[in-house]
């Protein structure tokens, strides 16, 4: 049994150098939604110094909502907008010694690809055109998951140790009560359980199948590196090798 | 017979000084999709030294798609982005003597007001919540026009002597063929039309009622600053005054 | 004794709910350099949940940067800059149902502003303009400083516990080598002398008089939460009071 | 004879259909400054469609500023800036089936570089890293045309026809009575002489020899493609070849 363990960094929160001890793939800003060119360059160097892998997190231009609002854009608008900013990250990777290995849009953009299909076919695109061999971050049995998998891209289903579930595999919204697990043991034991079972307990109780190959860690929220630290270890100690999957 | 010619000012684009002297009323960035307060402070000065009234033009934090992307934002979210705009611009026309006239808001902020409710009612309570006797700018027949009214505003109705409408009195949208009419003396005649019958011919040749107290120039496009010219002399040409609508 | 314990808020770094507990002051960005209305509303809505005085922390329009780019702006737009902030964040709190109490310059500003008597003059008259009774905040012994109490301000002394200071009561720059003290008991004595003496033990071991009203925390780095309580509490054992200067 | 006409596109200012088929360079935002991945793919497309040579046109990442407010960066990060901005425009011009032929720095960064030597050379630096035939523009005489010559590029020097010269070849500040001339017709026989005789007229009188390879025309002013027009007819009609410098 292997997992990956996935943060957004290069979003000037203050938490990489904390959290990069302990993850195995680095999402990392290009400049749309945070991040500039000089934070991009240190955060790539900061990957390689950790043999962390390293992925392109490209969001929408929106700096003001941190990329977190939803935004309609035309899917070949959406496509240039990824496009640009993997080649950032995969420029700065490479100026650095390294190269890119994945790529995991950012907040609305994630969102809206989850399930629109024409604007994950979109995303496949622009990281197809750029090469074949990046893997894609995307939630299981999403449009997104679907739209990799058609383009020819290799797909890494990623989940979320402390959101709720609802009975399809979606994510309960985080407006919505108990969406949230604050309690840093229970994320973790879930963690442990979503990765060995491939299964979550969705809010209505039921027993959820669930591909779980990468586990992401907020890299913006207080203690989100002693949480790193806690999942690794756990992870470990639990017999699941800690990787970045394999290009 | 009464018009009122608007345009969007203090965005950057180099018209602002050459379409002051024929317009009446001025939508004047606040920051939010283009402007600064340097900007906006001389855009309301060269209003005032022209006698045109000042309005705020609120948009979305979007610089990057200059406000003419959708954004999904919480109503109450608007209401703050709207307030906090309208405030910019109304202590800067303080500052320089004046004070605000009317709102309209911008670009993707406005095409969505005129359709949702919900966002048409936030924006209607920012402008009330400010000054009941600032006059909003919508277009006829839609949601913001009705939410300004139900919220106790003063509602102009604006109207695109350049754009295409459809029978039920709604713009054909730009990406539709035959939307955006380019020959200037057919927006000239088209205006004059529009205002004295408060009617329009629609697309399918069918001739629909349209209520028009203001018109738009589009301040961004190139020779705007004569098509401005040519409205406003056509207008007097025709007996009809050209005013800002009474506060 | 007495002194008040200052954070930088609003800055979407997500410390703010643990900061508030211990701090007397918050410095609420107003969107340019960081934030937006809402996140401004629900900082100052915060705020006033704990009690703590509000601030506004105007800084260049420089999201890319964190406003800590330092800009070559004309005096006049340095004033409609910080004036515009100073707005949007008093009329946040008179909506939330309190009022401002101080401002603090963010990042580059604030720098420029200590050596630059020009800026701090603009600096300071958009704060007059505004309300005479807002307290600026301005290192001690500086042009921001002098500017205040020339204007007509009261003017609040901000020290630096983590930070090395050099003979002449200015701050060692970053980027020298043991500018930053990150040892927290150290920053915690540290505070304590120089509440209680009004002096600090300069780089070349001499001891230097420093007038301290207010003790900054920095808002943006982790574990200033557990900083600012470390603070709070040693403040308090010794006999210093905690508390915002007062209007 | 032979000159280059360049002009600043894709910049979102509504000039850039008029100007294509007058000018022989053009120099693309890459979204800091202004414009965004979809407006620089079609300004890309808009050029090649002309026959218009490709540049970079890279400015600090200021849209509030339009990238005119001098900002203090390590050279390093300007590098780094101006590197991430070439890499955005060449690759839309590989994605269009082009290639970039030159660069040129946009507004304060280039105002900066014309006289700081170690800025000068970080953008070089970005220049030959990326691909060492690009031709660097830059003011005849200045640091920044130094150091392109000394980084081992090819380098046009750039005129401004419509603008006053210092005794030493510099630009008269835009802030000074008589720095910017307005006339039309004064222009173009300005430029006319200015390209025949590598010489202009300065303001105190004198005769100064001049380098001139290729004249500006700003692309966001109104009338500015009348004036393209003008100066390309008047060119030819002097037997002055319009021509892009060759890679």
């Amino acid at each position: 049994v292997k997992i990956d363990l996935n943060a957004d960094v290069g979003e000037g929160c203050g938490y990489d150098e904390r959290l990069m001890p302990f993850i195995t793939s680095a999402n990392v800003a290009a400049g749309a939604h945070a991040g500039n060119p000089s934070i991009l360059r240190a955060t790539v160097r900061l990957a390689l110094e950790h043999g962390v892998a390293i992925g392109a997190h490209p969001g929408f231009a929106d700096r003001e909502g941190f990329g977190r609002r939803e935004q309609s854009i035309p899917p070949a608008d959406a496509q240039d907008l990824v496009l640009a900013q993997i080649e950032l990250v995969a420029r700065a990777a490479e100026t650095e010694g390294g190269r890119i290995h994945h790529v995991k849009p950012h907040g609305a953009l994630y969102n809206m690809a989850a399930r629109d299909g024409r604007l994950a076919a979109a995303i496949a695109r622009a990281i197809a055109g750029f090469d074949r061999n990046l893997i894609l971050f995307a939630p299981p049995n999403s449009e997104l998951f679907a739209a990799g998998r058609d383009g020819g891209l290799r797909v890494a289903a990623e989940v979320f140790a402390d959101r709720a579930y609802n009975r399809d595999g979606s994510l309960v919204p985080r407006t919505m009560a108990g969406a949230v697990i604050e309690d840093k043991e229970a994320i973790v034991s879930r963690a442990i359980q979503m990765v060995r079972d491939q299964r979550v307990a969705a809010v209505d109780g039921s027993d959820v199948a669930l591909q779980a190959d990468t586990v992401c860690v907020h890299g913006d929220t207080p203690g989100c590196d002693v949480l790193a630290a806690s999942l690794r270890s756990a992870f470990e100690a639990a017999g699941i090798a800690v990787a970045a999957p394999a290009r």
